[in-house]
C-alpha cells in the first residue's frame, strides 16, 4: 500500500480527532498492558479505527509508540510533576503534594498501574535507540524541572545545603522506584514512605 | 499431547540440566527483551531444547515465568543485595558497596539492562495475580533484609535516628528508580548519585 492510498482510506471528516483517539487508546494500552503485549489489531478495535486510518497517521507501530511518548507520556509528566512543582510555594511542598496527589488518586482507583514513563522506560529503552532517546529526554526534563525549582528556592535562601542537580535525580529515582514497589504490592504505602523521607531531608536542609 | 508424552519426548540423559538451561535462557530473555516479547519458539532455540522437553518441565509459558521469578530473579536479589548487605561491616557500607559493585559491573558491560526484578515487576504485576504475588514476595524479602541489617546495627548503637522499616523501603525504591533512570540514559550516573545521598543520610543518622 502506498502512503497516498493509506491516507485516502484513513481520511475521515475529522482526521485530527481520529489521530487523538488512536493516541489515547495506544497510551492506555502501552502504559498498562505494555507495548509488546498490545497488538495493532486490538488498537484499531479500541480506537474504532480502520487499518487505513491507523496507517495514515502512524505508518508503523513504532511511529505510534514514539508519538505516545512525545505527545502523551511527556504531557503526563508535565501535568503530574513539572507544573505542580513549578507553582507550589516551595520545592519541598511541591514534591510532597505531587506524591500525595498521586497516592490519593491511586487509592481512589483501587489499582496501581505504575508510572507511564517508567513502565515504557523499562520495557523499551533497550529495545530501540529511538525509544531510548525520547524516554531519556523526558526523564531529563522532569529532573531539570525539579532542579530548577530547588535552585529558584536557593536564590531565596532555602535548601542551601542541597546540590540541586543530584537531589533532583534522587527525587525522580525515589518516586520511580516507589511506584515500582507500589505496583508490585498494589499499595500506595511505598509512595507515602518515600515522600515523608524526602520531605524530612529537605526540611533539615531548609533549617540548616 | 498428554503430559506423559511430553515428558517422554523431553527426557534426556540430564533432565535437570535441561531444566536449568531452560531457566537460564528464559531468565536472560525475560529480563532483557521482556516476557511478552519473548516467544516460546525463541526460547527452545536459545536453550537447545525440544518442544517436548520444554512442555515436560514447564507445561505453560506462565509456569516458566513463575519459575524464572522464584529460581533466578529471587537468587539474583539474594546474591547482589541480601548477602552483601548482611555480611558488610555495617548497613551504610553494605548499601554503598552494592550500588558501587553494580555500577562498576554495568560500566564494564557498557550497557544497562536494568534490575531483573524491576523489569519484570513493571511488565507483569498487573498482567497476572500469581506473577504479582511472587514479585511482591521478592521485594518484601529484599526490604526486610535491609531493615534487619539496620536493626542489627541499631542494637549496636548506630542509626538510632532511622526507622528501619521505612528507610529500607526508601533504599529499595531509590535503587529501583536509579536503575530505571540508568537504563533510560544508558549511564550509571543515577546509581552513583543515589548511593552518595543514601550514604549521606545514613552517616548523618549514625553521627546523631
Amino acid at each position: 500500500m502506498t502512503k497516498q492510498e493509506a491516507g485516502g482510506r484513513g481520511r475521515t471528516n475529522d482526521p485530527e480527532g481520529m489521530r487523538q483517539r488512536l493516541l489515547d487508546a495506544a497510551f492506555v494500552a502501552f502504559t498498562t498492558r505494555g507495548y509488546n503485549a498490545t497488538s495493532v489489531h486490538d488498537l484499531k478495535r479500541e480506537a474504532g479505527a480502520t487499518g487505513g486510518a491507523l496507517s495514515h497517521h502512524f505508518p508503523t507501530k513504532k511511529d505510534l509508540g514514539l508519538a505516545v511518548l512525545r505527545d502523551r507520556v511527556a504531557d503526563a509528566v508535565e501535568e503530574t510533576w513539572i507544573a505542580p512543582v513549578r507553582t507550589a510555594p516551595d520545592a519541598a511542598q511541591g514534591i510532597k503534594q505531587v506524591f500525595a496527589a498521586i497516592a490519593a488518586e491511586l487509592d481512589g482507583k483501587g489499582a496501581v498501574s505504575g508510572c507511564p514513563l517508567n513502565n515504557l522506560a523499562l520495557e523499551l529503552s533497550r529495545q530501540d535507540a529511538d525509544f531510548q532517546n525520547v524516554i531519556d529526554d523526558i526523564f531529563g526534563r522532569w529532573r531539570r524541572a525539579v532542579a530548577d525549582r530547588i535552585r529558584a528556592d536557593q536564590e531565596a535562601g532555602r535548601y542551601v545545603g542541597l546540590d540541586a542537580e543530584t537531589f533532583a535525580t534522587f527525587v525522580v529515582a525515589a518516586y520511580s522506584g516507589a511506584m515500582a514497589m507500589a505496583k508490585a504490592g498494589q499499595s500506595t504505602e511505598p509512595l507515602r514512605v518515600c515522600a515523608a523521607l524526602l520531605g524530612k531531608m529537605m526540611t533539615e536542609e531548609a533549617a540548616a
